[in-house]
Formats: structure tokens, C-alpha cells, sequence
């Protein structure tokens, strides 16, 4: 990023929290569940509604609102010169199925208390001001997570994410022009959303900011992230019948191989992160052995060397033959570890140091939207604390102070990038 | 069984094998799979076209059908005495989500064959004779197995079956009531299906009688089979974020206890049969920690009381806490082993003595129908081989002659227990 020779202000005007707060809350009633938390999947019916609510509020403002072809959708805050490239933010408002209030969330609202803060400040700025909406950022209903960002920086093909099914044998396609049939008549932008910088709000989702007494966590970069399908064909037979000797059965092997798997890429630093979230048994009746598993396997860690390495293995371990049972693993998704721009890390810095909050500059070991952005477009990220640092649960839960804090320094933080101090 | 006092005709009617194949053939067109087996669930849209065909078949000869409160329909050709109890046959029509063209249709349909060939031949009996088509036989749709037997006998409580639900949240209540609209108007019947004998036709589901070489099994008992439902808790959190030693990870849990059970009630005769068929994950999304895993172990042992010693032992091994996850476990269903009646299978022995056919007198692996009626009625079963004994596969297959082998000793065996040889 060049450094810019904006005429916007140097005000620095404080946003609203209590306003803030209030939109959480009216957020967090689309799709609750009866355990405080959250399930608004991408396109379904809670997430129109969500998308549905945010577009009320810009209406109120006669923010423009745009959407691409994968369904982001687009709050623009005009500046002065509409030929400049716009200062973006942005996160999402799908959640997992079992979801908490704030994930994603946060960045949404922090991002529009920042436009709506501007304008109850009469504060004009140079460059537009846009928010993004980034569709299916979790990827429990269509896989992978990050879609949205993900097609509009090119690195997944429009056309493979539209024709994703979900268990249901819907498509991401038809999910989406079902979507868009319910929202009011927006404007279509072709994909790509390059900005002149983008910063994006989140929760942390881990530990490290609470444990640490930390407001704000200044966010350098994001570990990689592979995720890999595993399929254990075995033979179904009758359960009552089959002598165990003669059995090929899937779900003893997917046992046996998951096993094998964390016995062999155990880290003990425990910087590795290896999950089996979605595992699914075929045909699933009590008194059929099973003939088919399916597994996908997300792994993490911040050194790229490492993460390859430890991605091979469980290629080789995730082939030829286990317990009678023959298994083979396709690549789904391989993020490398990301860098964040320099200069635009230092503006989120200096924003919070200027605000005197606790801080600690920090890897994310979530993936997020920013990774995608930050291939293109001078990219930071600011994380705030969330109890225990407890995230994809509905025991989800953040302080208002810090969610306000969050904000704030995102509203700095986009100025001083837009003036050039940085 | 006393002996009976008939006058019913000694003659023994040759059936009409080609009869019987066609009707198999038009009855795997329902809920027929890509892969040449069926998915023809419990109350299902194709059970109930299933049903819709036979009864066509029924009406075209006048039998009487009725339909109890479980969905079991009763299809009765009439005897010369309709004060007498009737000699009974059955099976079920539904089918496992992947399953064969003959587990359950064969003794359906070799069951109705002895009534058309009884009619064909100008047969009289004393008694009438009552083919059952018994609901949800299967369980994968609505556990547990052999559920509209169960009720019938009084093993399972009408109303805890009526409440059943599938993974949908639909109950076996609602589901027989769309059934049963869908079909023509039925007489209803109280439940209790008690006989004067029953004698049910199945496929071994197993190798033993195409290893020996035979057409027919004469089957003496059935093993015992406990059915427990485990649920595995832990803790969702962030696949990215949270270090391994902070998990309560229910997959891991589940795996770790699945493999120290196997190992634990490990079996070097090979007789116990343990299979885990039914595994589900929740949420079930790629970059979450699993929260819990529910899963469902189908236990079974010829001896009663090696049986109860490995059922405790696992509900033992599936209490407090496994990998940092609480564990408990419930019973699903207890069915103790059950010897069939020593008049009925001589009928069997003696008839497939006269035909000549290879025979051997064995304990069926898989649970049956037959299990319930053993409780108050005379009780024996007839198996036929299936090819490499698969089945609960969409491979299953049997051939020929030996399902016409089947069917005509059911139908010799049914009229001698009718008049009282045995």
C-alpha cells in the first residue's frame, strides 16, 4: 500500500457501544437456540433473515448495497472522490450449527458502527468506506469454509463453489438464487472486491488475549490450514450373521486409522492442530456393519514446512489397506500460512496504543474472510477476547467493553489508513 | 401345540416356482437401487408401495386383510372352521437403507405362494391360514428391530413404538397414519397375534449353508441380541484454536472407547458378534471439536449367559470418563436367546426329509419375527442359503431353486403341522 495524500480528517471520533450492543443483541435472535447460542447457516432461511436485518439498517442510512455472484454482499459509505479504491472491512453473519452470538458477527456490526459513527460525526473521508458481508465463511453447511472470499480472490472457481451440494443435495446455486429472491432488488457487482486496505474485527476464539489481560490483539498473521477427505470402504454385512474374521468393517478401520494417524503426527509443543469434526458412517443402521466412512481431517499450524510435512504423512497413512478395509484421501483445501501487510498492522498498533489499551500481537490459529483479501489488498486484523476462549459453541460469550474497544480501534484504524499516517 | 384333530387333506401341493421368482422380481422394482439392491424403510413412501402390491395380489383372491395398531397386516385365506386358531407364516417387506432384493421379501412372498397354491390345488384346511407382514422388522429407519413383532407379543409398549422417532423427528405414529391413508381402506385388528403355529421362510444371512452345500436350514433357535446406546459428551470449540490438551474432543473419546472395548470383550471362538452400525457426531462440522458422539452397540451370543456377562462388562466400560469426556450408557433392548418348539421344527425336519433336500439344523445368527411369535405360539423357522452369505448388502442374492426349495417346504411343513403328523 502507498501511503496516501487524502484530505480526510485526523478525527478521531468515538463509536457508539451501547448502539453496538443493541445490534448484537437484535443479531443474536435470528436463528437462537434454546442454548444461547446461534444456528444461521449460509443460505438458509436464518441467514436471509440476518442479511435481511443488516440491509434494513443500511436503508435507514442510504448506504449503496451491492452483491457479487457468490452472494458477498457489499455496504458502501460514499467518500469524496468515488474513483478512489475504497478503505473495506468486513466478516460474516453465517454461523456453525451450533454456533456462538459474536463470531463473525462482531466484525459485521463493528464494521457498520464505524460507517454509522462516521456519519453521526459529519465525517467525510477522501476514499469510499466498504463493508462486506462475506458469504459462508464457515463452511459446515457447503465445505470449504472461507467460500465466499475465497471465489471473489480467485482461488476457488465460481462455477465448482456454486455446484457444492450440501447433505441435502441442495447446491450452493440454488441456495443462493433462493436467497437473493427474498432480499430486496440489489445492485450485482462482478467478483473481486480489491481495496486500498481492509481490516477485519473478530473474536479471538482462543485463550491467549483473556489469559493475558488484553483488550486488543494486533494480528500479524494466520497459520495454514489444510483439510483433507478420508474415504474407508469396507463390506456392510449382516451384524447378527458375520463372523468378525470375515468382516471388512469401515468404521473399525476409520478407528483403527484415526488412531494411527494422532499416535504418529503427535506435536509435543502442541502448536499442531489436528481435528476429525465431520465423520460420517454409512448406511448407519445398528445391525449393518458398516460398509463406508468419510472423514475430513483440518489441520493447522503456523510453519508452512511443518504443515506440508505433516500433510504428507496423513496422505500416505490415509492409503492402501487398513483392518481389511481399503482407504484413499483427497485434498479439499491447502491455505498456507499468511502474512499480514506491515504497514497496516502498525496503523491497528499505533491506533491502540494511542487508546492505551493492553494488547498483544498474535498469530490467528482461525482461518478468516482477511486471509483471502490480504492475497490482493494491504490487510490486518484485530482480535478482542471471548470468555475462556471458547468459540464454535453457543457458550460463546464476549464483554461489551472489549466488543466496544474492538470497534474502536477498527474505526482508527481505518481513518489513520485512509490519511496515510500509518 | 397339541396335536390336531383335523380333517384338512393330506396332500402336498407342488408350488409354482416361477410364480414365486416373478413376484420377487416385480417387488425389487420398489425402492430398487442403482446398485441392484432396495431401500425400502420402515414407513416409507416405497413400504408402503410395497405393501400397496401385495395386497393387490390379496384382493385378486379374496383373502381377508386386516392391519393392528403397529401397522403388522394379516392377510387370511380361510379355513373350514374360522373358531380355530389359525397355522401362521410371515415376514417383513421393509428393508435396510442398503439392502437386498430377498432379506424379509422371501418369507412375504413364499408365504403367500402357499396360499395360492393351496387355492390352485382346491386344498381345504380346517384351519385357516394367516400370512403376517410384520412393520419395521428392520429398525434402521425407526430403532429398535423387530418392532411390530415386539408390540404384537407385548414386549415393546404400543405407545413407546408409536413415539419412535426417525432422524427427521417424524414418529412411527404419524408415519402409520400416512400409511395407512395411502392404502385401501383396511379391517383393523386388535394387536395380539397368536396361532395355532407360525413357521417363517427367511435367507440364512449368512455362509454356512451354501459352505455345507444345502438347500434348506432347519432352524432350532435364534442367539440372544442386546442392543445399548452409548453417548459420548465433550466440549465444541474451534478446530484453529484450541490447544489439543484443552479438548474434550467426543470423537477421540469415542474411538478410544471403541477400540478398548473391542479389545476387552475380544472373543477367540469368533461366536460373539459386536458391531457398531449406528454412529453419529455432532455437530458434525469440519472445523469444530465434536461435542458429543452417539452410537449404538449390536451385541449377540447363542449362550444367555456369556451374553449378560459382555453386556455388563460394556456397560462398565461405558460409564465416567474416557479422554476427558463423560461416557454413560442405556439398554435398548434385551432379547435373551430363544429355542423354537420341538414339535414345529420336526415338522420341518420331516417334510424336508421327504423332498430329499440336504438339510442342517442350526441357530439362527440374525434376530427374527419369529423371536416374538416363539413366545406364545408354536414356533419354527425355514432358512434358504444366500450367495457367500451377504446380506443387509445390496449384493445379497439366493438362488432359485433354493427359495423354491424354501417355499415348498414351507408350505409341506404348515400343512402337516395343520394336520397334526408332526
Amino acid at each position: 500500500m502507498k501511503s496516501d495524500t487524502s484530505t480526510a480528517t485526523t478525527i478521531t471520533p468515538f463509536i457508539n457501544g451501547s448502539r453496538l450492543m443493541d445490534r448484537h443483541r437484535a443479531m443474536a435472535e435470528i436463528g437462537a437456540t434454546a442454548n444461547g447460542g446461534v444456528n444461521r447457516q449460509a443460505l438458509t432461511s436464518e441467514d436471509t433473515r440476518g442479511r435481511q436485518l443488516l440491509l434494513d439498517w443500511a436503508a435507514k442510512r442510504s448506504y449503496a448495497v451491492s452483491i457479487d455472484p457468490i452472494g458477498n454482499l457489499f455496504i458502501r459509505r460514499p467518500g469524496l472522490r468515488p474513483d478512489l479504491s475504497p478503505v473495506m472491512t468486513g466478516s460474516h453473519l453465517d454461523s456453525q450449527p451450533t454456533g456462538g452470538r459474536f463470531d463473525g458477527v462482531f466484525g459485521v456490526l463493528a464494521g457498520f458502527e464505524v460507517l454509522e459513527t462516521l456519519d453521526d460525526h459529519g465525517v467525510t473521508t477522501e476514499r469510499p468506506m466498504e463493508l462486506v458481508v462475506w458469504m459462508n465463511e464457515e463452511g459446515s453447511r457447503f465445505p470449504p469454509p472461507t467460500m465466499g472470499a475465497a471465489v471473489a480472490s480467485g482461488a476457488i472457481p465460481l462455477e465448482r463453489a456454486l455446484a457444492t451440494l450440501d447433505r441435502n443435495g441442495v447446491n450452493v446455486g440454488d441456495a443462493l438464487a433462493a436467497q437473493i429472491g427474498e432480499l430486496p432488488r440489489l445492485e450485482t457487482r462482478p467478483l473481486g472486491a480489491k481495496g486500498f486496505a481492509y481490516i477485519e474485527a473478530h473474536i479471538e476464539q482462543g485463550p491467549v488475549l483473556e489469559e493475558a489481560n488484553c483488550a486488543i490483539g494486533i494480528v500479524s498473521a494466520i497459520q495454514g490450514l489444510h483439510a483433507y477427505q478420508v474415504e474407508v470402504r469396507g463390506v456392510e454385512a449382516h451384524a447378527g450373521t458375520t463372523p468378525l474374521r470375515h468382516r471388512k468393517d469401515a468404521l473399525v478401520a476409520a478407528t483403527t486409522l484415526i488412531t494411527r494417524i494422532r499416535s504418529e503426527i503427535a506435536d509435543p509443543l502442541d502448536v499442531l492442530r489436528f481435528t476429525v469434526g465431520r465423520f460420517e458412517v454409512a448406511p448407519g443402521a445398528s445391525s449393518t456393519v458398516p460398509g463406508k466412512v468419510t472423514f475430513i481431517i483440518d489441520l493447522r499450524h503456523p510453519d508452512p514446512r511443518h504443515l506440508v510435512q505433516t500433510g504428507e504423512r496423513i496422505l500416505q497413512l490415509c492409503s492402501g489397506e487398513v483392518e481389511n478395509c481399503s482407504v484413499s484421501a483427497k485434498v479439499l483445501l491447502r491455505s498456507a500460512p499468511v502474512k499480514f501487510d506491515e504497514q497496516v498492522v502498525a496503523a491497528v498498533r499505533e491506533a491502540t496504543e494511542r487508546r492505551k489499551y493492553e494488547s498483544r500481537t498474535m498469530i490467528s490459529g482461525a482461518t478468516h474472510d482477511a486471509k483471502y483479501m490480504a492475497e490482493h489488498t494491504p490487510t490486518a486484523m484485530i482480535f478482542v477476547p471471548c470468555e475462556k476462549g471458547v468459540s464454535h459453541n453457543e457458550a460463546e460469550n464476549a464483554r461489551d467493553e472489549d466488543l466496544a474497544a474492538g470497534a474502536q480501534i477498527l474505526c482508527d484504524a481505518m481513518l489513520a489508513v485512509m490519511s496515510g499516517k500509518q
